[in-house]
């Protein structure tokens, strides 16, 4: 059998098993911090251990690996992804990138490979931002960017980020010294969590980016009115304003289909009666791009369009912005390294604009980062069908092997 | 000062009276059977005792008064409303028939107006049906229709209608004797709860007939994503079909404005969030006409087109009928009464249809009915909000005046 083959069972052998670790029966979740969290984490670090890796919990509830350079002077090259899961997720989103991750040093170790720089595996804590509703908790630690002010932020249960640090054996006042001080890249391997892969029948995609993101709530308000009294023309129907928003949007978003996503996710007709015309209606918007300009312009122009389209119908529109990121790149050099690595392994080379956040965000303001897509089933994701094959992991360890030759032997 | 508005006034004061009897302090809420609602029904008992009529409350709790012919074997002519309301309510919908019937027949009793047939007027126990989510309980009643299976349902406290008409004390065995045999004709008095009186800047109109309704539940079922890695065009998102289907119903209704109204009163997005793409939508569609067959082929036109955006766009629709009541025709020699009276009284006549139910629904099934609407401030109904104008009550009442006397004088 194909050796890329047997190392693809492992880590699919690894996923499961620590898919079986979870706050709920039945379900695949385990939030940060959180008991089997915590479990999930000890089996981690006593596989990082076991694979012969320096292996140590940070203050945060990082799990990192480490594997020396003889040149004690090196950078770092960081090798991540992460271990918590929203509620009832699947088992690859996070996991796969770090077990690969896992498997690709171990290669290293048994090929005796020699290293000039350092490599650090990194499972992070917190990725998905349940519990505290603030993503990338983990990553912004190594990355020294983390803000001390969530310390105090508090779960729905009241205890605060502080008292599960505790909880957990880390000292929040250490957090700083757990930042890496010198970076040479960042690689992570991730689920495509899309149906292009699937789509286009292809195992990986180079990734060139993390789109950026506008999002915003908007509340139309018109007049409430008996749905048998009020004739057609009279009305100020806030239910029908937002659905032609809901469409001019899609139509600007598909006129720039391959640049840009936009979603209104959240609709909620306020008081609403089956014999009542709507009088108020609260949605929300999601634009994703990769493109700072292109995605200025889109939100720019859907929220123009949206007043236009209430003030033709009569309709008054609060617009309220409720979060901006900018578009993360992927490195250049490190990019182009991951597309010959693909192409040598024999498939054709997608690039992709990765619309879902990942910890290459915060980690790109501080290193050069580069990522690589495997195919899931049918693009789903935080769901229990989410699935990626063992053929398609068995082509993304050939290509990261590539990959991480190169990287070594031209010190990329 | 006119004759018409000291009458006007007194209705008004009697409409303010009633309306301080409540289940809640601050709000105007009389359902069926309550305690306040037992409170009022007396009060409208001692008015009509006081005006001269022979005045019972029948085994459903409706107030009646009867002005008697001196031929014992003469029809009955019913004028009423009701006085039950919904949660919340305003002062007018149902008071005002009540209140200005019982002017009309000080009146006939003052002009010692010879009858050629009997005249009640009845203050309807329960029109609304918010108690037992059946509308029409008193006039189904008086017209003989009430079905005896409605007796084992029960409110929200799991009290059965047969236990309220017993605490009324009433006898519900008895319910089959408070029928009305011989009826002459239906006269209600009812605020529009609509805007085109508001807007036409015109006091009453004439009811041509009490629109149909067909009331559907639709869900549409597409696929749920991420919102940030599904490409627009790979997309199957209940909520913006659900928007096209909102669009396409109200074009539909708009392109028959003078016959059809059109809502979606209803819409949510299950398990909703903003940053996925929404895989199903469940909402409700209401749409009323006059005439039958313009109803149903409005119906089915909407229902058609619904399968068709669906299918175009990938996604799945279950339908489900889930009301269905025939439009009613007010009696063609009482209406053209009516307009006379309108146009004597020196107003345009204006026909409208009620898209809202009333009890004239049930009681066309036994007798000729007629309606009269009075402008109401904004068309807002069903809302602390809800406002008639006294000089409206003055005109009404001058049109009625006039509207009985030719009913009289003619035995139509």
């Amino acid at each position: 059998m194909d050796i890329y083959q047997v190392r693809a069972e492992k880590v699919v052998k690894r996923i499961e098993e620590l898919a079986l670790i979870t706050e709920e029966e039945g379900c695949i979740t385990r939030t940060f911090g959180t008991k089997p969290f915590l479990e999930g984490s000890k089996k981690v670090f006593d596989w990082m251990l076991e694979a012969g890796l320096l292996t140590t919990i940070d203050n945060i509830g990082n799990v990192r690996g480490k594997l020396l350079s003889d040149n004690p002077q090196a950078k770092t090259f960081v090798i991540g992804s992460h271990i918590d899961t929203v509620v009832n997720a699947g088992k690859f989103d996070g996991p796969l990138g770090v077990l690969m991750g896992l498997d690709l040093l171990e290669n290293l170790i048994q090929s005796k490979a020699k290293l000039p720089f350092h490599i650090e595996l990194i499972a992070f804590s917190d990725e998905e931002g349940v519990r505290f509703h603030t993503t990338y908790l983990g990553s912004k630690v190594v990355a020294g960017l983390f803000e001390s002010n969530k310390l105090d932020e508090k779960d729905c249960h009241g205890i605060s980020l502080k008292e599960v640090i505790n909880e957990m054996g880390g000292n929040y006042h250490l957090l700083p010294e757990d930042k890496i001080a010198e970076w040479l890249g960042y690689f992570e391997i991730h689920i495509e969590q899309g149906p292009v892969l699937y789509e286009k029948n292809i195992p990986v995609a180079v990734v060139t980016g993390i789109a950026g993101q506008q999002r915003a709530e908007i509340t139309f308000t018109g007049v409430a009115g008996h749905a048998g009294t009020v004739p057609m023309d009279m009305r100020q129907d806030a239910l029908a304003t937002a659905a032609e928003f809901v469409l001019e949007t899609e139509k600007l978003a598909l006129e720039q289909k391959d640049k840009i996503v936009a979603t209104i996710g959240k609709l909620e007709v306020i008081q609403s009666a089956s014999n009542v015309i709507p009088g108020k209606v609260v949605c929300t918007l999601d634009v994703r791009c990769a493109e700072i300009d292109v995605l200025n312009a889109a939100y720019n122009s859907i929220k123009e369009t949206c007043y236009s389209v209430a003030e033709k119908r009569n309709v008054d529109v609060k617009w309220n912005l409720v979060q901006g990121t900018n578009p993360t790149k992927c490195d250049e050099t490190l990019t182009n390294a991951l597309k010959e690595a693909i192409s040598q392994s024999g498939h054709p080379v997608i690039e992709l604009v990765s619309g879902a956040g990942h910890d290459g965000v915060p980690i790109s303001a501080v290193s050069p980062i580069s990522m690589l897509f495997v195919r899931c089933f049918k693009g789903i994701s935080h769901n229990p069908l989410e699935n990626a094959e063992t053929k398609d992991i068995a082509a993304a360890i050939e290509v990261s092997d590539k990959f991480l030759e190169e990287v070594i032997s031209n010190r990329l």
